[in-house]
């Protein structure tokens, strides 16, 4: 196993960072390593806002229900599905891609596009000894970070990805047993899953119970079921369409 | 630059590769990588099948309009967005998901959940020597894909990735210009877009007439024109909803 096999599998989220700014070199080379990633049909439907004035990220903190740490860190990058470009270029060519970026085909590209270019830039960051967190929170108020960082029509932000130098060392939670997320030739049978949810739900509990001195004691088939039990940012689709997209 | 950011910045997709098969350590050890990725609160909403039997593999080529390394590779894996392991873990714990799932909150946790756990499986494939290719092209027909794949309500095949030993040394497509993605606190006004999109054009232009003797001359922007022009996967929606997904 080499280092960079290494460096992905110890990775953590990290939520609290020592006070330090990227230089620019530094967030120069995490966009680039962002932007090497693949693509869908060369159309790179994404953009990546970096967010260095202090008032613009503490009102981001308050999008994300007070998480300071989308202020206090290194670097604070918003990455988002991004087709406006797409609309620019076809009227310089004298054409229209309107129909095309508002399918839900466009959106998962989007998406897609988007997560690829993410997760190659927080690769790069911990291969530079810098820790990393992922910000889906800032959907809580698309419209309000869409207002702030003035992201034209057939823009969405998608999510925050923060850096910084590690001030925590987090425990690494326990992913799903490997057969329940990997399938071979065919999905697996319903009651194979459940068991292997039930060995889950086993493991997660032992390892909250140990965090906590047992004061938390449900495990990830608890959690989900009590965190997915009501629908969350409901307005998204209706956004969506006021910005061009995912109308069909 | 360290060497995990110079195999970053080196990627290329790979469409030929030479005739090998992965060992299951391998197989494996990719498989953890994309497992150790982040995911949106802890919900691990993707699924990955791995094709083997040949059978499969000649059917998957055939939705990816005859894509022949969608076969001709040394593994391939299916990323799915995947919510049915939520909905059994909700009736284990006698409650509910079914209203959360069918949101485009969820839809997007899906796609961006399977994109970072993909680009995590390509770089660790990439750092032993691999050479690796997205095909989107599956999206051509999810439900044929569904089907031989057996993939049960809640589950969506997103797109493929193969992986093999690289058997040609294509070029590095120009990425669009770093300001053209990147953005300072706020995204950056339509003329100085337009103007990088000019330069854009000109650049993959050159690329393109270089490597054809100057029989192929349009760039970027008349690329995107032209191929964004109808839209495409149209039946996408209604397939999602079938699926019980992305209804809301």
């Amino acid at each position: 196993m080499n280092e960079t096999i290494q460096h992905l599998l110890n990775h953590r989220s990290i939520r609290k960072f020592k006070p330090h700014q990227l230089d620019q070199e530094t967030i120069e080379i995490l966009v680039r390593s962002a932007q090497a990633a693949s693509t869908s049909s060369y159309q790179q439907a994404y953009a990546i806002v970096g967010v260095e004035e202090e008032n613009l990220k503490q009102q981001l903190v308050e999008v994300a229900s007070g998480q300071t740490y989308v202020a206090d860190n290194s670097y604070f990058f918003v990455f988002c599905i991004d087709y406006h470009k797409h609309v620019l270029a076809a009227e310089l060519a004298s054409g229209s891609v309107d129909q095309t970026v508002e399918t839900t085909e466009a959106l998962i590209v989007g998406a897609v596009d988007a997560g690829l270019a993410a997760q190659n830039l927080v690769v790069a960051a911990e291969s530079l000894g810098y820790g990393t967190v992922y910000i889906g929170s800032l959907r809580n108020d698309a419209a309000k970070v869409s207002e702030l960082l003035e992201l034209p029509s057939h823009v969405v932000p998608l999510f925050g990805v923060a850096v910084g130098i590690p001030d925590q060392q987090p425990g690494k939670k326990p992913r799903l047993p490997m057969d329940a997320v990997f399938h071979r030739n065919t999905y697996t049978d319903d009651d194979t899953m459940r068991q292997l949810l039930s060995q889950y739900e086993k493991e997660t509990s032992s390892y909250y119970g140990e965090r906590t001195d047992g004061r938390r004691t449900e495990g990830w088939v608890n959690q989900m079921a009590a965190s997915m039990k009501d629908p969350k940012r409901t307005y998204l689709r209706h956004f969506l369409q006021e910005k061009h997209l995912s109308r069909d």
